[in-house]
């Protein structure tokens, strides 16, 4: 069938996408959201066609962005059009809805239509679904990550190449800031990519954002390695794992995470990762909340690890509170700095050695001990100013140059006693509605920590925003949600939750990655 | 945040769909396909929310068709625009997903923001996906059922209503068309709706319309079945089971099909049907393989039948070959018509008044020698006459005035034996490629059916077709596949499949509904 092209300047997630009329679209046997072949003279390409009963008018087709750069389409121009079969690898997306066992062209097959964006959102998230609800063997893992891998850019570097990855949740969790330089200092070779915030009031970008520009190249990130032997940098935009970026834009509104192992392991060894530490917070407000739980995880990193050659070791941590004090990312580079410099709490510093010594262990430098070392040494601020020179930023910068939101507010103890413990979610939501990650200088800043004592009106922690308007919402939901929960004794707090309750629980997390 | 909004002529598949800017979408902390709440000066609502880069500048929003319908936008109108949480059905299709079990107003609510178009594409997948993997429970299948009646419209007739449904299949089946002036002429009320063809050359309603409009509205409907005791009409517009349209846009992409029995049956219920007959064809070629399959069915129609209030039997019926010798609407509608005047093909009579007589047997009015007798009276061929000309059709049409495809090719035996077995599928798309259910006129005429004898160069069948180049492609395709297995016994064709072959199996099926 011959249509008249009517280009269109719509993005339509990557996806090539064309509007037929419904009676052009019946006529050819297509039903909405199937596939057409599209030719001009010279090329030809297949889109994921929609129907419409007006917007594409009898004869037309409506071509959005990527079909006119790819077909170079002109108004007016004629297109010949044809109904389209669907690709294989949705044979085997159905396979695996029935239960069926991936083979690895299967898996790569899957992978690759991912990433040419030619298979369509409805198709994707029944994919995702049944990742989610049947899992996937170790074996189909291992192969969906070798796709993953092939189907991405790679970093090639040279040296002893290591890594460090947090599952996150624990809201001021700053490990990464501090823990890189660590590692650089000692003579490892440590690219680290990390994510905005998702979900969370900041992402390891998104602090080290506060300090130096974290949006490089390839080339540019090579360069800073190369001088530097390590990067805090954001790896959105890299495409060392293009398919991940695709499923996380169909997992994130459904709150489900079936590619967790695929996902992080691909981009470890995208960057040539030979050693990598997983960190995972563990406990009551962590993302996992038993050892147990932990330790299967773990399993599977190691396992999946060994399969794509490289060797993992998992630090289980303790993941009830917030990290160290701050909260957002200015108050959270601050944070690092003052560590780096020796002054930051000790929980930081005890997590950071910890996490930096077991990929010490592996490699053979030592452990946490040898961690603390390079940290009270110097040496480890001393490269965390060389890494923020080379990314573009002041190497001067002191703790106290960092603007933080201007506008702030304390949240005090309604009652005598001691704090029983804090809720992490909640905790998050109020330095979100302060305004963070967005507002930089906006978040928290805990003046006690599970455990301390108080008295009846002593400041509990304060919100920082940079105006009022959002100081004011955070504050209400402070209120609202008791994030501090003070007690004289766990005996008086026995009662967690109830069933049924009015609403459901909040949407699901998704893990870092 | 105010937005000037663009307003595009732009339909969604019925939802309300905005496109902001990039920017805009991030300083509001939405994601793509979040929830975006749009307020005018007198009114508001709640679109899917997608981004975009350049398609909406900074400022800017782009509204679709539901949404400047609702809102009555004008171009560069000032919007309101903030982020909106997911509602509540979102956190229900979630407990799906992780195996949870759905309670009555979770399921309504569900079905509510389906009708509605409240729920993304990327949701009603994932959802429909778990449903097929997980399963629901009678329980969630009462109650999904009782939420899609009260979402949709109902007939309320008077009388002995009874109802009918295949779940389809077998080419050739025109069971309906000749059991509906059965049922009518013998007293019962039978508002019959039904679909037309999916997947297969002809639905119900595609035959019909060879004879007589089938797009009615409800009150013509109501009116016919007043006059006559019957229709055949096409349900497709009625809104009997808005929700069920909504579903089946997922479902059909993914050819998957868990809403199989709150599908039917709510409809059932919506035309009033107090007794209803399902005809449930089995055996290989057909969509359930054995009898064993096809009881378990049939205890679940039977039990959701109880719990909505209708009895219910099921007819598990021969479904090794098409049914007939005609396939293709017109080539169909002659042979109802000629069964009905006595002439039709055994089998088609034999199957007509065993399904009957279930119904009959429910009802007290004798079993399938009554419904035969009715047959053989001429009183059903005079009700279907009456119930044409009450659709708006010619009462007086004979058989042999039914236009079919001009052109017509014969398909010969290519040696001497039995016809083994008739393959259905390669049927129903040789007679789709000669360009059935759109050219009324296209299809097959069998000439020879199972365990009959034939000599080489005999004619199994023919094609007809409106032109010669689809009635050529249809011929190529009957050459490739061989439809028919010709041989002397069946011990000489003992190799049914190999695996693993070159392609996976094809596309699955959906059932009728």
């Amino acid at each position: 069938m011959k249509l008249r092209a009517k280009p269109l300047n719509l993005e339509v997630g990557g996806k090539p996408v064309v509007i037929m009329n419904s009676a052009d679209a019946e006529s050819l046997g297509l039903h909405a959201l199937e596939r057409a072949r599209l030719k001009t003279d010279g090329k030809e390409m297949v889109a994921i066609a929609d129907t419409a009963e007006n917007f594409a008018r009898p004869g037309e087709i409506v071509t959005t962005n990527s079909v006119n750069s790819f077909l170079k389409i002109r108004s007016g121009q004629s297109l010949s059009v044809m109904r389209e079969k669907e690709p294989e690898s949705v044979f085997f997306i159905r396979k695996k809805l029935n239960n069926g066992r991936l083979e690895p062209n299967e898996l790569k097959e899957i992978v690759k239509d991912t990433v040419a964006r030619e298979l369509s959102d409805i198709e994707l998230a029944s994919f995702i679904t049944a990742l989610h609800i049947l899992g996937m063997s170790m074996e189909e893992t291992e192969h969906f990550s070798r796709a993953m891998i092939s189907n991405g850019k790679k970093l090639g570097l040279k040296g002893t190449i290591v890594d460090k990855h947090s599952i996150g949740g624990i809201p001021g969790d700053k490990t990464s800031m501090v823990a890189v330089p660590i590692i650089a200092a000692s003579g490892l070779v440590i690219p680290k990519t990390s994510s905005r915030a998702i979900t969370s009031p900041a992402g390891t970008a998104d602090r080290m954002e506060v300090l130096a520009p974290v949006e490089h190249t390839i080339e540019e990130i090579k360069k800073i390695v190369r001088k530097t032997g390590g990067c805090l940098v954001w790896g959105g935009a890299l495409e060392l794992a293009p398919a991940d970026d695709a499923f996380i834009q169909i997992e994130f509104p459904l709150g489900i995470d079936p590619l967790l192992l695929p996902s992080i392991l691909s981009k470890k060894k995208a960057v040539g990762a030979d050693f990598v530490v997983i960190d995972i917070p563990t406990g009551r407000g962590a993302k996992i909340k038993t050892v147990g739980d932990a330790r299967e995880l773990s399993e599977e990193f190691v396992e999946l690890g060994k399969r794509l050659g490289m060797k993992i070791t998992c630090g289980i941590t303790f993941g009830e509170q917030p990290l160290g004090r701050a909260i957002g990312p200015a108050l959270e580079a601050r944070e690092a700095l003052e560590t780096l410099s020796g002054k930051g709490p000790k929980d930081v510093a005890e997590k950071v050695s910890n996490i930096v010594g077991l990929l010490f262990e592996m490699v053979g430098k030592g452990n946490a001990n040898a961690a603390l070392r390079i940290l009270k040494s110097g040496k480890a601020e001393k490269k965390f100013r060389q890494i923020i020179a080379e990314q573009g930023g002041n190497p001067k910068v002191n703790a106290d140059d960092i603007a933080i939101g201007e506008k702030s507010a304390d949240v005090v103890a309604e009652r005598e006693g001691k704090v029983l413990w804090i809720r992490n979610a909640e905790i998050a939501a109020i330095a979100k509605e302060a305004g963070a990650p967005k507002d930089k200088g906006a978040g928290i800043l805990l003046h006690k920590k599970t455990g301390d004592k108080v008295r009846r009106g002593e400041k509990l922690f304060a919100i920082h925003s940079g105006n009022n308007f959002e100081l004011n919402a955070a504050l209400k939901l402070a209120e609202e949600t008791k994030p501090f929960v003070v007690g004289k004794e766990f005996e008086e707090k026995m009662l967690l939750d109830k069933f049924p309750s009015k609403m459901p629980h909040k949407k699901a997390f998704v893990f870092e990655r």
